[in-house]
């Protein structure tokens, strides 16, 4: 079975993001007021072939864990959906 | 009223990934073979404050069109929640 993951990865909320914090300002200056609390953080795709959605989550869950955030100030969530 | 906006911004599927393919050589070479299609892209989060959701939609397309996404090469989608 074919699964279709998103990934979201995002700075925990205690660590000072200076990206978004540079797009906050450069909203500002574009006339978007009223906009706060920007952080920018990474959004990955990818397909992945496991015999179960439980296996799947599986590896998904490992490859967050183990590449594609970093846990100490980084969180993460994904979605899975069966293609 | 208050808004939390989620943005997912990912380069368009005709577009080369460099970062996607360099992750999905990492996750090769890690062992998780059954991975595909790996795109990276940008989750920005932000929190907007409008009397309506209509008008904080209008908004968030706006600063996607103008600042957040680079509609060359990048498409985006966005939620809203309101808070």
């Amino acid at each position: 079975m074919a699964f279709a993951a998103k990934i979201y990865v995002s700075l925990k909320s205690t660590v000072s993001d200076p990206q978004g914090a540079t797009v906050s300002g450069a909203l500002s200056q574009l006339g978007f007021d009223s906009v706060k609390d920007v952080r920018v953080g990474k959004y990955i795709t990818l397909h992945i072939d496991k015999s179960s959605q439980k296996e799947a989550e599986s590896v998904v869950f490992n490859m967050c864990e183990q590449l594609l955030a970093n846990t100490v100030i980084e969180e993460y969530s994904f979605e899975l959906q069966e293609l």
